[in-house]
């Protein structure tokens, strides 16, 4: 089972994610490229400790938007999406290379995220701007549209579910602002240890759901992200659980 | 003899080069990245011109400035500087790289130029950018703070000298501003062709002055550009000096 | 009558309206505010302008997006969106009063205009924003959402109508990119007149449609931009029209 | 005496300063405006804020400059650097006047307040960008290029000095990343109450120094800064010193 985190989301003066300590939990780091966070330095140093750690190293991508931190759905043109992806993976990859690693995966943000999760024409547009930079695989929830368009193109998929999200007993996530859509500390280590062991989720109905996962995404922001972060890290060694980058 | 112009320099809605024409004319295209100007769909559709017209594709970085166009100095700190080089020259080359080209030289834009070229700091910060990027080749005029910190870096440097551009008799340029500063169409044209035929300008007090370039500049912007750069590409054609680019 | 163009919008070294002939044609100048375009330079020079000829002034608000150029709608949530309204009648009111005159109304740019139009949340945020900065008119289509969420408020609509876009019988307009969406000069001459004297256009059926306008939109982009509103201009003077600012 | 703190420094999603225990304590409210941090949404709660609690607000205008969080020092031309404060002073003055206050100085933030502080023209700008939004007093240190330009003016000048930094025995400050440049909090304390019962300092060599201040300047970013502000605040309350704002 492979961990993710989306890190490097400061900008300039602002931090947000403590990219050292989480770096020495996660497998795989999606790391911002500059769209919604992320200037070129902290790339610079995230892809540098990150190829240290043999952490994998992912791009991140974004509407650009860094006053909304790429959380406003933005009707972007199909081709202009395609080259701002590619722009980012671009701008990321340098620094990758640089430390002798590269990018290997592209993870949608925030509102692209959603958008490329059920808009087919968005989700093509990110495929697309993978492509054109030659990244073959994209992280992404298992049925979403992105994960439909990623696949006929020939792409790997690397499905994703999340260790404190609430589920639906139809595998999709309880949408946010609902109960149920948030979980405690605990709760996300029980399930995170469920989805890496056995491959499902207790719905909040209680259903006991299957949902298929190569990665489990943890968050990087928050108080304490670093603490939860590091007791899912935990729970998936004690159990003899084999934490290592997806291939 | 190789000539160099400035292309891809509108941002969204703004155009600002007529980039179709230019590639037709030159040899080495300094390609805007985004940070002074430069859509990544302009990136794009530049470098694919560029690769299928055989035009070398060059990495014009700039200080991060949309609202200055890049031409005010910006006192950034010089691992900030050699950060911000190096990842556009990534975002450029990943769209370089999906036309079957790549990005081979490094040329600063506006008051990063000027900078560059009488500050050691800030000039060390470009090579240093450019090398993390894996660009061998500067493109600047000889005998700049830029010229020197490439070339104890090992990097290659190309000298360029300006068409329309007057010349002080110690083979500086004449300050924008004072009389003298700015050639018309057609001495542009002989002292591109002077430049081409016997590495020699004829500075403003008429003194005939070597001035070493393996590369020339024509400008990109104004209503004239695309005249000015076709007449002294003719003017070179017709003289039989081979323009191609640099190598 | 009133006539109203986009004025402003360029951006730095960016230019796209001759601001300069448009302010002695329009008597409403919907100014940019620098989130699509308009650079605190062009906003001082611009109000000077206006100021000095009598032509009205209002922001022309629109999504924080040079890239887009304003022209993709965000998903931007209703209390910042009314922020961002506000903060951008804010800048531009400092130049038109100290030029003497004052931002007197508020007209949406591009996708914020077509979103506010139908939307009642987003178009609620717009007016909320106005309402924040003091601003007491609206200028946009009647029947519009917002129109409605304008006139709730207790806010003036100016009812404006566009004299080179085709309309369909019902006095919708033709969306971009069908056929009739965008009338010739000529056409659009005769379609402003027809508005100013008889409140009534002819739609691409040949159905004579009345449209209710206190202000006509002219262009202010575009190679003829110019020669067209100058052409409206004369034909309503020439039919002793008055054409003058809302009051 | 006063006291004054920079504010609303974060930009969407990064926080930076803790305003609403920072405006318990000041009486004077530095608010960023957009240039270097400081969202609408955020322009709007402090000035609400500040309003509700009386404490004055003042502008803190910056270079544009997001990225460099307004701390790198950029050549703007002066009638452009003009254009960019009044624009700034407007959209922060627009919540201030929606929460029944105004903004009634301006205080420049980060590297425009250094370069203001000795380049005249810089400071001829600074100034002429307040009068031009009406603003008629400044918050700077005596002596400084922008003190000097700003009485030319006729504006009215607040001096300031600075509670945690070193002092110099000629009464400047001790600079940045020298010995004693930054005093400790209790230090800072001392140093405040010394300022405003005897107008003095005492510089790193022992001698006591006279420091003309009507406002005392305590910092609003770094994780003790609220607890040493709220410190200074207790130390001249319990000596019965008059903390309000200036007149």
């Amino acid at each position: 089972m492979d961990l993710n985190a989306d890190l490097g989301e400061g900008f300039g003066r602002w931090v947000l994610t403590d990219d050292d300590a989480l770096l020495r939990i996660v497998t795989s780091a999606n790391v911002a490229c500059g769209f919604h966070a992320g200037d070129p330095s902290t790339l610079r140093r995230v892809t540098a400790l990150a190829a240290a750690g043999g952490v994998r190293i992912g791009a991140q991508v974004s509407y650009r938007d860094l006053a909304g931190f790429g959380r406003r759905e933005i009707d972007v043109p199909p081709e202009e999406l395609a080259a701002e992806v590619a722009y980012q993976i671009g701008a990321l990859r340098v620094f990758a290379q640089a430390a002798g690693a590269d990018v290997t995966y592209v993870k949608p943000h925030g509102a692209l995220y959603h958008r490329a999760g059920r808009d087919p024409v968005q989700a093509a547009a990110v495929v697309e701007g993978a492509k054109l930079a030659g990244v073959r695989a994209v992280l992404t929830q298992r049925g979403s549209a992105l994960d439909l368009q990623a696949r006929e193109a020939g792409l790997t998929v690397v499905g994703e579910a999340f260790a404190d999200r609430g589920y639906l007993p139809d595998g999709h996530l309880v949408p946010r602002g609902l109960p149920g859509a948030l979980l405690g500390p605990d709760e996300a280590v029980a399930q995170a240890v469920s989805l890496a062991a056995d491959g499902v989720v207790t719905a909040i109905d209680g259903t006991v759901t299957p949902v298929a996962a190569e990665s489990i995404c943890v968050h990087g922001d928050g108080p304490d992200a670093v603490a939860v972060a590091a007791s899912i890290r935990s729970a998936l060694d004690e159990r003899g659980i084999d934490v290592e980058a997806f291939s």
